[in-house]
């Protein structure tokens, strides 16, 4: 046995989250032919976890078929999306009563940024003696390497509250902020790279210039500590369906911290974040708290999949064994890909810095694409990202030691194939 | 047996439809005690349709917990959105490549009426020479008495476009429009009386003032023929869980007019309306068509147990059928309230016309909520608006005439009670 093959074995055997892995449904068919794959596509699917079949199913036939309406009150599916968020809340380092499920990431981006630029410009009326304040807050900087939802959905943001849109690289964004920047919107954990962005530093250096920060969690929730609460961020989003396995397409989530939900003022306020919703009054009035940014009928089906799925954290896994198994895999990846593939063949975008690591390996090679293909068809499955990088997520409750030696090995093999 | 009992079973044995109630699953539990229920709250939340729970079982297990990202693709995951607005197209009157579906109704009317004020400018600006345009178009025109999550978000998108927004009862509309209007948002069937509003005098009306009107068909898409195409109207929403029976907060629709799609420019650009998704660019470039109307990661889940349901209107179901069983039922139940209910004790607030009657009846009595609590406890489920309203819907697919015939009994019975 190799020298790495006898490491991921005594990785393994000492592994304290080894037995998380029977609480996702992994073995029957598996991803790839060729019996059992290695699913290293965590960050853009989660795994199923065992218990989403069955809760599932008794949405659909019993609360849906037989109950009908009555489920909506009698089995809690109105209050889904802030009782939901407060299981999440625990994960990313916030207190009850600040996030509520719904909607997609970039839905929730709109609500974030235009509710940040709208914050910062309550704050500076709100600030001083009439006269006093400085220039209007009229920018809006956003991660110049952001996942290109984000950059979009900020451009109409900014378009739609009269700001200006200023894409920075995030090493970048403290030099940019002045008394005309707004809101600031950034990326945890880089979606291509894997790059971890220094959360607790930006967020203060946004802060000290008067603005408000937005984060998107997408590529961290559930790979490793975000300290909302801690670090005073404002406003949050993120998926659930990367590693808190929520399912495809299952509803984002929305953090606001609780000092600002007063102030909070959404571009989306529909009925379901209204004071009285079945009051059904013409006038608008918010209703309090993190249900201000709810907006329609909640999707009950994908949002209680969602909910089955977060049983996985219970038990006593905690965000800080995740993250420190996350780190041994990556490490012991890049170890295994120094031990098999030749030096020069693929270079790694993903910092060394476990400070700079996100959950994630990012291998950029000239022919990504069809590498990619053929690591699936021999059940490594990875994701491609255009033009050039291979990416492989480590949800480190069900990927194990022996997986991430495979899938070098895997790697290392396919690259040493003719046509590659 | 009473005359009305008699009239159900003449009714029940004519009727063309009565087949298709076996496409649904109603009779297990029923939704109320002492055996199967009466639904009629089908304009709430549609009953399950039986292929529902094989294909959401398929979907999680085999292609979320088996096949994962490879669904995508290989199990048409990605093009959901498209694929089963093609699929709603025909009930509603539209020729395919039009409807997308995903996200919350209040979300696609934020879309539908931002991008109508847009579409309004972008026509008066296109329109002659230089200096020949007339006034800005700046006021959004909404249905005063419409569902209040519509004026909210129309309030919303009047503040977010520079807009007036001016609340009108739908019979002042005409009289309301102006060369100043921008859009219009009307409600096809009003959620809380049952009146049909008429689609195309309104839309012709609106057109007329060289503005641009959006529909909201929550109450109206799958009870009766709406012709979207037929009457040039320009933008169209609607939600899937009523008589479309897509299940609890089942993704919406946006129906964007072919011609319209080049100049449509959605609030919402999220990189799934990019013309290259996978492109992964920093720039928005928008796709052609009607995926121009998609925004996040669709939620599939919802999405393809919508698909499913959609299955009931295979097999030579029309909505032409539909809408005339409708208007029997209507008609129907009305009978039996006069021949059973004491005159004065309730008040019909639903259109006696047919060309002005949705699919639904709308009761005014001053007790209705203690009513509706006690026809539910006794398996007549309908619902109760706030504050004196019994709402009854027929969805014509499942609801038979000695249903109504026992819904109205018992009504009957529960308004004699003492107490009521």
């Amino acid at each position: 046995m190799s020298e790495p093959r006898l490491r991921a074995k005594e990785l393994d055997a000492a592994d304290g989250l080894a037995a998380q892995r029977a609480e996702f449904l992994l073995d029957e068919g598996g991803g790839g032919s060729g019996g059992e794959a290695v699913y290293l596509d965590g960050n853009s699917l989660g795994a199923l976890p065992a218990a989403v079949p069955g809760r599932v199913e008794d949405v659909v036939r019993r609360q849906w078929g037989e109950l009908r309406i009555r489920s909506w009150t009698e089995e809690g599916w109105w209050t889904a999306p802030e009782r939901i968020g407060d299981r999440i809340a625990p994960l990313v380092g916030a207190a009850a009563g600040q996030i509520v499920v719904g909607d997609s990431t970039s839905v929730n981006v709109f609500k974030a940024v235009v509710g940040a630029v709208r914050l910062a410009r309550s704050a500076d009326t709100a600030a001083g003696p009439v006269g006093s304040a400085g220039p209007v807050r009229d920018e809006i900087v956003v991660d110049a390497t952001t996942f290109p939802t984000d950059g979009y959905i900020a451009e109409s943001a900014a378009r739609m509250t009269g700001c200006t849109l200023r894409p920075v690289p995030p090493s970048g964004v403290p030099d940019a902020l002045g008394d005309r920047t707004a809101a600031v919107l950034l990326n945890h954990v880089d979606y291509r790279t894997g790059r971890l962005h220094d959360l607790p530093a930006l967020t203060a250096a946004v802060h000290a210039a008067g603005a408000y920060v937005v984060w998107d969690l997408c590529h961290s929730a559930g790979a490793l500590p975000v300290g909302l609460d801690e670090h005073g961020v404002d406003l949050a989003v993120g998926c659930t369906y990367k590693y808190l396995n929520g399912g495809p397409g299952s509803p984002a989530y929305l953090y606001v911290r609780a000092e600002l939900q007063d102030r909070f003022d959404s571009p989306l306020p529909g009925w379901n974040s209204h004071a009285e919703p079945f009051g059904m009054r013409p006038e608008y009035a918010p209703a309090p708290g993190a249900l201000r940014g709810r907006v329609g009928t909640p999707d009950i089906l994908s949002m209680l999949a969602l909910e089955a799925a977060l049983d996985v954290w219970d038990g006593g896994v905690t965000i800080e064994a995740v993250r420190a198994k996350s780190l041994a895999l990556t490490d012991f990846f890049l170890e295994c890909v120094e031990a098999y593939v030749p030096e020069g063949r693929v270079e790694c975008l993903t910092p060394r810095p476990h400070g700079e690591r996100g959950s994630q390996i990012a291998l950029r090679c000239p022919d990504a694409g069809d590498v990619m293909k053929r690591l699936i068809e021999r059940g490594v499955v990875g994701d491609f990202r255009h033009p050039d990088v291979l990416r492989f997520g480590f949800t480190p409750l069900y990927v194990g030691f022996a997986d991430v030696e495979r899938a070098a090995r895997v790697l290392a093999d396919v690259l040493a194939e003719p046509g590659t």
